[in-house]
């Protein structure tokens, strides 16, 4: 092969990609892949960026996005994620809270439409938890559960690389089982959720009414300078975290547990105290590591060329 | 096909059997089926009986029936069903509370060389759930999760016929997960499971507590006749099952869960009330059917029958 057919075949493959985008509810952030990329690893990306989201024309915002950022290139899939309840299956926003206009919308259809390519739309979780389980702190492990600490608590069983939906499409959440039966009232209606003790909100009332001021990196702040009643109320939280976790070894046994998620990117504060209280409490439970998160805000985007790598079918 | 090629014909495939062995604490159930039996439906049974546990020399005495049931018949696998602790991929049973013999045993490979077939050796909590989900009251559904209630609750989630083991082979652990935190102390080691509250035992107490007399049975047959007490414990228990439940589908997210073992027997003392306060208590969940299991004690050797029909290679 001369240097000239070796650069022209680099040129082609370069030429072929996929395109993960995750939708947030202020900021799209892309990434595009090589289609030929190893799912085993994390693709050099060869372009990746963010724009505003497009709140008021959301699919036609999104379209231009994904013109812009493909160019010359020929896009064999593009996979979105989406914050808010999402039928896989049939690439429908069910509802999204931060992006009221795609209430409904059949957002894989019309793209697919506009763009021409196979298009699948899925959770933002679901998104972030298989590019955990299979690139980031899970890596190596076949069996993982990926939580994320945020105003919402998400959970997502993966294994081999996907996540484990139940008979309805709706397994994995953690946030909503009930620790303290007598707490407060949670979204969901129901009292003493997890999400009720240890989502953002709740952990700023509980500091609010602990004396601090500010929101929870104020909280954690105040915890890491040894303050009192900063710990009161972080421990709190972790101890209900650590309860949860004992109740998912008991009933799923997953082989690695990584906490992600707004509230764990300091991991010292919420995930190490609720790890050591785990440890203390267990008797028969099987505990698997549980490890901080590593791919920060870009899990999302990452589970978007992931889901894409994997679905494309037969390529060139 | 002449008469007499078409009863030899039938006689040869009825003299190659599996046999699936259910040991109890106090007795052992065999079922003996054709090998070429399917998998879809309980097959017919060649033979089916019991006889006592032989306990002191338990692995003599269980080659002794194998022997006295299969006669004539060529065998071509053997499934066991232990009370215990079992290490299934190696056939070995790590603890017997009920058959103490067996500890540590090597039960499969100790058969295998004493009858010169393959045999397996499974839970017998896992061989009741895959009967129950597969030929009992989850039959048709692919995704079924089994609980046991007697005096320890089992429960295992079964997918495509298998149960779903977990990471480390403990998961479906329903009967420990925390329902009420202040809770008495579970055999566990913890404080408030389910097991310290729908336990046979924890009934026994909480009715004799209640000013009543004798056991379970006692409880349910004045439950039936209006006795206040016993209402207010039958439905202290039923409560505390629709928690779990409620738990189970925000985490598992079942297709159907079947509810079985000794305390299930009259299903409307603790099933129907519970999958009632379940229907009244949901909020988010997605609810399946909540089905008394229907194979009563038979379950345990159909699961070994079904499990020898699914693992055997091809026949004849």
């Amino acid at each position: 092969m001369t240097d000239t057919e070796a650069a022209a075949t680099i040129v082609a493959a370069d030429a072929i990609a996929v395109l993960g985008i995750d939708v947030g509810g202020s900021s799209v952030k892309h990434l595009l892949a090589r289609a030929d990329a190893s799912t085993a690893r994390p693709p050099e990306p060869l372009a990746r960026g963010r724009n505003a989201t497009p709140k008021s024309a959301p699919v036609d915002g999104l379209a231009a996005i994904v013109e812009a950022v493909r160019g010359d290139r020929r896009l064999t899939r593009l996979v979105l994620s989406i914050p808010g309840i999402v039928d896989e299956a049939r690439g429908i926003v069910v509802r999204s809270t931060n992006i009221p206009a795609l209430d409904g919308c059949a957002l894989g259809d019309r793209l697919e439409a506009e763009l021409g390519i196979p298009v699948d739309v899925i959770n933002d979780g679901h998104a972030a938890a298989v590019a955990e389980a299979s690139w980031g702190a899970g890596a190596g492990v076949d069996d993982v559960f990926v939580l994320a600490l945020g105003t919402g608590i998400a959970g997502a069983h993966v294994v081999g690389g996907r996540v484990v939906p139940g008979a309805h499409g709706s397994a994995g959440e953690l946030g909503h089982i009930t620790i303290d039966p007598s707490g407060s009232v949670c979204s969901c209606g129901r009292r003493g959720c997890l999400e009720t003790i240890i989502g953002a909100p709740a952990l700023r009332a509980a500091w609010a009414e602990a004396g601090g001021s500010g929101g929870t990196e104020s909280l954690f702040a105040a915890h890491t300078d040894g303050h009192a009643a900063a710990k009161r109320v972080v421990e709190h939280a972790a101890s209900a975290l650590a309860e949860a976790i004992l109740t998912l070894c008991a009933l799923v046994d997953p082989g690695c547990i990584v906490i992600g998620g707004g509230l764990a990117q300091a991991p010292h504060h919420l995930v190490t105290l609720a790890a050591r209280f785990v440890a203390e409490r267990a008797t028969f439970h099987r505990i698997p590591p549980i490890v901080p998160a590593t791919l920060g805000e870009w899990a999302g985007a990452n589970g978007t060329v992931l889901t894409a790598l994997l679905r494309q079918g037969t390529l060139v």
